[in-house]
């Protein structure tokens, strides 16, 4: 892999072929938050094994566009590459096309696959070039250059039955119809992975962390069309899902079905989660509303057969997380825990659990100042040894059959600073907070994200990422549309939905704390001024109470952490052997 | 006036024209919330006198369409019109597109004044209106029927001068051509009032409650037009403003400024708050930019000059206000005191102070159950008496010329159930908790929404309307862009900015709770995590504490509250006479 003759061979394609600039990014035709192999363009190109950034090209300058998160890795990365850093002054903004509108000449041609470039992107790189007059120009130099590449994941999918589920996709498809109707259009396509697995009950391993299978569907009033490779499903799965009325074509063959769609299909799309190519091939007469996804909100709630099993999933992952933290405390002394070793025992007790599928994304298991990275990762090569010291921070999660889990917890290893007992504290605080919540129907993440903060704020303090987000059913353990953080996100949390509570403090070259369940909004009570909904805590895992400055936290809020100890050591306990009993019965102790 | 007369006149008109139905709303060409007596068409048309509502007649149906703050108003006064009820099921949402969409035949004409509807609000006519392919055409029907129409407002316009406001035009227009050129724009048009009032220093009389002139503006990056009546200005000001290089023309010229317009200009448009029409006229080649205005966050953050004009006018609201509620005190028993004439009596307290310039909005002097209707308006008709029972409520506000004010007091009139002495505590809980939030840069008044509410969220209680809006300088008393309630208003609030703080609960036939304070946004400290605001109250004047439940305040807010009292007594007291003094000591003591 040299990264320098990928560069030339690149800038040769441009020349070739009258391009003036190209753009490369980290995504694949779903715009998904992890992509299979086969599209792991940048890191084949210039050597940058980050998960999120865009290399930009253009005759005398390559550079890779990235944030914060990856500065150090990508400098390393890319020495010696050609490729040189640029820093993103605000995460995920695409601000190369300021650099592009600054260095273009009027005319230019600006070139990148149509595939791996959602619409949004593409209406934000034609407006900041406006000036410019610049040609949009379809490119596939990658797959030129790189005669190697991995081939496309060729796992099996496999279906959910009901009881896994809960709703068959003819239910699923009923609701979807409904709403299709309701936004006055006929045909629905379908990118994102996760919307075609919830939609199919479709589940497998095409990508990391993600239990999903690579494909697209067409949704229409009138019928269904899905794409997945060929072999995908097993002979009764395909039989099934034909049973049912669904056309099963060849992946490949997507692309081929957009352009003879009638000219009286009036096409959603989600603008976030389609690539501009769908928008390019369609027929021009075509009625083209872009708007939210429609299956984002059906997924997100919940139902009763998807609560039921999430409870189960999280008793798994509750003893896991028990068995792991003992074992932690046990162990750390020793000197020869690393943070690389401790997730991969996080990992081994998880796998351990029956119906237990795989992580639900790469482990943070961060000790001292690498803590106060809110999105760090162990790297083997390191070694960082625990020592009886100090803070250790474990943000980890499961996919299991019947339900996807993310929890962190934040324990001492050690003799701890007054500020770090006083940080843990007020984390717990704002998770306490949050979690005891009551608010009306109607109430969105961003106002509870203002109760999480409030007190932490008053000490002059704040954590730079959101509150929560929304946990799939045995599915992405980030997915939309709700969201408890400060964006203007304008969705209202809804019975039946799934969130992480998980704010943060985070001191730089110091310390880090996350403290992180899961909470499922239920409805509370009625009263004259209307339904009023509440939080239930599903994550089982005791919340150490050794560092906990008491005079932070007000006495429902201690009542709070003791009744959720009782009930996480009246579910785990049964599953656990005299001494781990023994031992969470001490974790669980009330204070 | 008949209106069933006006109907079948209109009929004719839309008859002769082609036109198969006509819209009508409660505005004027600069999207006003209150509209000069030229402009109520609506009153003219079909006798609806509320503030908002959208007359639409077809060949066979005529409706108004407003809210439920209307619907008895409306009911009686439609009565015998030709003019039928049509209830709002969600407030300023223009249902009656859903209803012509059902209504019209393929390919009708609408038609409506061009003059009189947003750009915003004609894209969603276009919008909702799309299968039925019809066609939109500019009528001003009101005029041929309303033959004694009156005459557009003739009330001299005045300049502040620097020590009034602080801040000179060409300094505005330097900062303001610094936004038009980051936008990549050229030219802006500006419609809305007060717009136009901040940017050129301008204040008048032209419309009731809002200090404001009739005109419109085109900034280019190259000058200055601006459009108002003639003899508006008096010679020395409109000298003043054309030495600063500012052409000045008579208001009706504007449309006709618009046409020739150069084909180079990108124009940048406030949808919202821009007419069609201007969207319309200007040429086809012209580039429209539409996005939210440039003006508002720039007239938000109030100068220095303005803070400490703003401070003398809350101490001369206070005094009004103060020596209102003593009044009140000494009367309301006599049983001869209705909500008009206490209404009546705070306008005149606040009219003998000095700078005094008139309301700024119709007080809301509302007893028991009246206030139970946040925007209630006392009608002297009604002779609603106050008795020595229940709690009273007053929202008022005055214009000086050195600063807007906006103030809700509520207050017992005698014995108090245990219900409204509950509410009271929670409603001054919320207003506290929300006036002693401490909060980083970035923070939007949504989050803030969520601290003031939780408390009685709690309590499963609520209230409908937002917590807080911006107010200006002298000028109109709601203004944008920060807003503190659940809208996703995505405006962070910045030191600087005056916004009310004035959370409620209202329980329908029994009583209402408000209060009301301005909070000024203010840098408080910068720590490790950055910069962190906080809010000063500004406005002065005693909050009743007899119908406190003390429990249901904490250590630290009450202390606010005994701080806050001190300051009013402190600030108010010299400008007060030793009755006075005595009077507003026992209103102030310490609890």
């Amino acid at each position: 892999m040299n990264h320098q003759e990928n560069l030339s061979q690149l800038r040769k394609l441009m020349q070739q072929h009258q391009v003036d600039a190209c753009i490369i990014p980290s995504a694949d035709p779903h715009l998904s938050e992890y992509v299979p192999e086969f599209y792991k363009q940048l890191r084949f190109m210039c050597g940058f094994t980050g998960s999120m950034g865009t290399v930009v090209v253009t005759h005398d300058f390559a550079g890779l566009w990235t944030d914060f998160r990856y500065f150090q890795q990508a400098e390393k990365e890319l020495n010696n590459t050609g490729f040189e850093l640029v820093k993103l002054k605000v995460q995920y903004q695409p601000e190369y096309i300021e650099w592009l509108n600054g260095s273009l000449a009027q005319g230019a041609t600006v070139a990148f696959d149509f595939r791996l470039l959602p619409v949004s992107l593409v209406a934000q790189i034609e407006e900041g070039l406006s000036h410019k007059k610049v040609a949009l120009k379809s490119v596939d130099f990658v797959s030129e250059i790189w005669t190697e590449r991995p081939a496309m994941p060729s796992q099996q999918a496999f279906l959910l039955d009901e009881t896994a589920c809960g709703m068959s996709f003819s239910e699923k498809l009923h609701q979807l119809r409904n709403k299709i109707k309701q936004e006055k259009a006929n045909t629905l396509i379908l990118s994102a992975l996760d919307e075609i697995a919830w939609l199919f009950n479709l589940r497998g391993s095409d990508v990391n962390f993600n239990p999903v299978v690579v494909g697209f569907a067409i949704v229409t009033t009138a019928e269904v069309k899905l794409y997945l490779a060929e072999g995908k499903l097993s002979e009764p799965d395909l039989s099934f899902l034909q049973a049912q009325g669904i056309f099963i074509y060849p992946y490949d063959d997507f692309e081929g079905h957009l352009a003879p769609l009638p000219i009286t299909s009036e096409v959603l799309i989600d603008p976030k989660r389609t690539s501009y190519q769908v928008q390019h091939i369609l027929p021009g007469q075509v009625k083209c509303k872009f708007g939210d996804s429609l299956i984002a909100p059906l997924k997100s709630i919940k139902n009763d057969v998807e609560v039921a099993n999430i409870r189960l999933s999280m008793i798994k992952d509750g003893i896991a997380i028990t068995r792991f933290f003992k074992w932690l405390e046990e162990n750390a002394g020793s000197g020869e825990v690393t943070e690389w070793l401790a997730a991969e025992k996080i990992t081994a007790y998880r796998a351990a659990q029956q119906t237990y599928a795989g992580p639900s994304f790469a482990p943070i298991s961060a000790y001292g100042p690498n803590a106060a990275m809110p999105h760090y990762s162990p790297d083997q090569r390191d070694e960082i040894k625990l020592k009886p010291e100090g803070l250790y921070l474990l943000d980890s999660g499961g996919h299991y059959f019947h339900g996807t889990t993310d929890i962190t917890r934040t324990l001492p290893l050690g003799a701890l600073t007054e500020e770090e007992m006083m940080d843990y504290t007020l984390v717990l605080s704002a998770m306490i907070s949050g979690s005891m919540a009551k608010f009306p129907r109607g109430t969105r993440g961003y106002q509870i994200d203002g109760i999480c903060r409030k007190q932490m704020w008053e000490h002059g303090i704040n954590y730079g990422h959101g509150t929560g987000h929304g946990v799939g059913y045995f599915l992405n353990v980030h997915e939309g549309p709700q969201n408890i953080g400060p964006s203007n996100v304008p969705v209202a949390l809804e019975a039946g939905m799934l969130t992480s509570m998980e704010p943060g403090i985070y001191r730089n070259g110091k310390h880090g704390v996350r403290i992180e369940n899961l909470i499922l909004t239920i409805e509370d009570h009625t009263t004259d001024f209307g339904e009023f909904l509440s939080f239930e805590t599903l994550t089982l895992a005791h919340i150490d109470t050794s560092c906990i400055v008491r005079s932070l936290l007000n006495e429902k809020q201690i009542s709070w952490l003791n009744e959720y100890h009782q009930e996480v050591y009246r579910q785990l306990s049964p599953f656990l052997n005299a001494e781990e009993q023994s031992w969470l019965s001490g974790k669980c102790k009330a204070i």
